[in-house]
């Protein structure tokens, strides 16, 4: 059960606007950007939530790595496919921008494709994909992301935690959403295992001599000296397929990269020589399809349903109480949380108050 | 190295075009599954060469499940789309025209992408790909196939090992490919660990009480009855990201059948209800991705390449010799064999005799 005091849904999202428009964040932009960080904690993706606003934008804001103001030039564009560059602004919306673009010429042309270059932390990759899918559409997204991921046989961290997400229109009450990260897991899941006093399971980290490490805090202090790296699924070496992980995460890093131009890999560190922060010049791509230039979005919807369904209806392993499918966690994430609002904990909690203090803003939070 | 006898290039060739214009393969469509089947030879990826000639594509003819000649409806066609139905012929010769016409379709729209109902093995998904990536172009692909995967926290056979497969172009001498199986393994990894005479990995396999088994004759009989199943990348359960690898493979099961309106998993055992065989009916699915629509062809290859390059560079792990990136290993293969030939095992040696002397063709193998 759910110990932490929630935050109703509206008061959050108006709380988060008016601190981003404080930051110098426009107020149509803030708009998108506190939805897509909301979304994360409406689905219980709470490693992209309301607890990355201080430290992932307005922290990098505050430092100058991260643009209040997303002035988004267009670097290419023709009837199915769009090229941005986000000098430097808010990630979020320059996606949003670029989804609705893609969106209206995949309603034309069927197929559409974008990708973004200099651009910044872009939130849940999910998001994106979704906004396609609500318009009755496939969505496929990725994004590169600082180098933390070492591929087989190596133990350098060189890739991102690359996602490669997918959601795609069912006939049912949800959609099939994909959205994780190509490596086993990510930063945000190592700091949740030492934040509850857990050990990280073995095997989901590499170190220089090519062993693993199960002690949650080493792994964070040694992952940010460099000294060891996470692994793509599954794991390291060949015998468990670690090769298959590793080929995603790769097509992640050369979509992100190539078809933008942009910068990759170690370039992507924040730092620049001397080691003080540096802007992110991360990159993204954007695919969207429309089933009704294939057989037709109500066959896509029965298929990928019934496919779904009985996905679910099948023998589970002993001790199994369910079988899932993409994106259903989710949905019973929102289910749960609709009316309760927004799980907040004591870091958090603290991070809302000296934001509404420090700002004068007449806010009185639940949790007080 | 290698102490199989090698049959020159040239001479499997025309074999095996030979041979399949016996079995009613029209010459212009034996002469393309020739080329498929070879490619994997060429690549070393001997689970999809001439291995699975006879008994794949020819015995399959015989036993009336593999149509030789194919008709291809084209149900659906956009500007930049396509959707055929291969009316149970060959599926490499669907998939030929297919890609043909997307490639001509992303020359003109930047983007392009198919599906095909109705259809037959259609080789490793590589050659696919590699078709749009010789024209410069990015390809996509996947197929779905008999069901053998299990689902996170599922024991039961419910998808195919279903390939998710990505060619690139880069600046070197072979492309960015990436094409495998969403499972661990496939099938023919096991029969392969059963000709060696080795033990299947714990934990590739799963059965019904949710626990592995590793002798590899025994999986393999357990699996045709439908008593054991295979795992996606990562694994059982969730802790080491296996429904990640689950999520891909359902991803693959989706746009197989949901873009072409086809059938899925269970109704793709190739048995009807009485255990006869029958018709495959599989789906496959394509996209098209030009580069000149982005940032340009010359752009995309220097990034690819530059990312493969350094990772390839970077730090290995003690014991390692090498870090590979996709293709490379296939690109090696080529090269060693280029002037050798195809390897020939001692079972595939019979399958040539007997094929050879059952239709009175005149040639002479190197092992005789």
């Amino acid at each position: 059960m759910e110990t932490r005091p929630y935050v109703p849904w509206d008061m959050m999202n108006s709380f988060m606007i008016d601190v981003f428009k404080k930051y110098g964040v426009p107020e149509e932009d803030a708009k998108i950007c506190a939805d897509v960080l909301l979304e994360s904690d409406r689905r219980g993706i709470e490693s992209h939530g309301c607890n990355r606003f201080k430290p992932i934008y307005l922290d990098r804001i505050e430092n100058g790595t991260l643009l209040p103001v997303t002035k988004i030039d267009i670097l290419k564009e023709t009837p199915t496919t769009v090229v941005m560059d986000a000098n430097n602004g808010m990630g979020m919306v320059a996606s949003h921008k670029m989804m609705e673009i893609l969106i209206e010429k995949a309603k034309v042309y069927g197929m559409a494709g974008g990708a973004i270059c200099n651009s910044t932390h872009y939130g849940i990759a999910g998001y994106w994909t979704t906004m396609a899918e609500k318009a009755g559409m496939i969505g496929i997204s990725g994004t590169n992301a600082r180098p933390s991921v070492a591929p087989t046989f190596g133990v350098e961290p060189m890739m991102g935690t690359n996602p490669l997400t997918f959601t795609m229109p069912t006939d049912e009450e949800f959609p099939f959403n994909f959205d994780c990260a190509t490596s086993i897991v990510q930063n945000g899941k190592i700091e949740f295992y030492e934040r509850s006093g857990k050990e990280t399971p073995a095997n989901l980290v590499i170190t220089k001599d090519g062993g693993t490490m199960t002690d949650s805090h080493n792994i964070l202090k040694e992952m940010r000296a460099g000294n060891c790296a996470l692994l793509s699924i599954g794991g390291a070496g060949e015998e468990t397929g670690g090769y298959k992980g590793y080929g995603f995460t790769t097509i992640v890093e050369i979509l992100s990269a190539a078809l933008c131009g942009g910068p990759y890999m170690k370039a992507l560190s924040g730092k620049d020589e001397n080691g003080n922060n540096a802007m992110y010049h991360l990159g993204h791509f954007f695919f969207v399809i429309n089933p009704e230039f294939f057989m037709g979005l109500d066959t896509f919807k029965a298929t990928s349903g019934g496919i779904l369904r009985d996905l679910r209806n099948s023998e589970k392993a002993p001790g199994a109480e369910r079988i899932y499918t993409a994106g259903e966690k989710e949905y019973l994430s929102w289910c749960d949380r609709k009316d309760k609002g927004v799980p907040v904990g004591a870091s958090i909690q603290k991070e809302l108050i000296e934001l509404r203090n420090r700002f004068s803003l007449d806010y009185t939070f639940p949790f007080e």
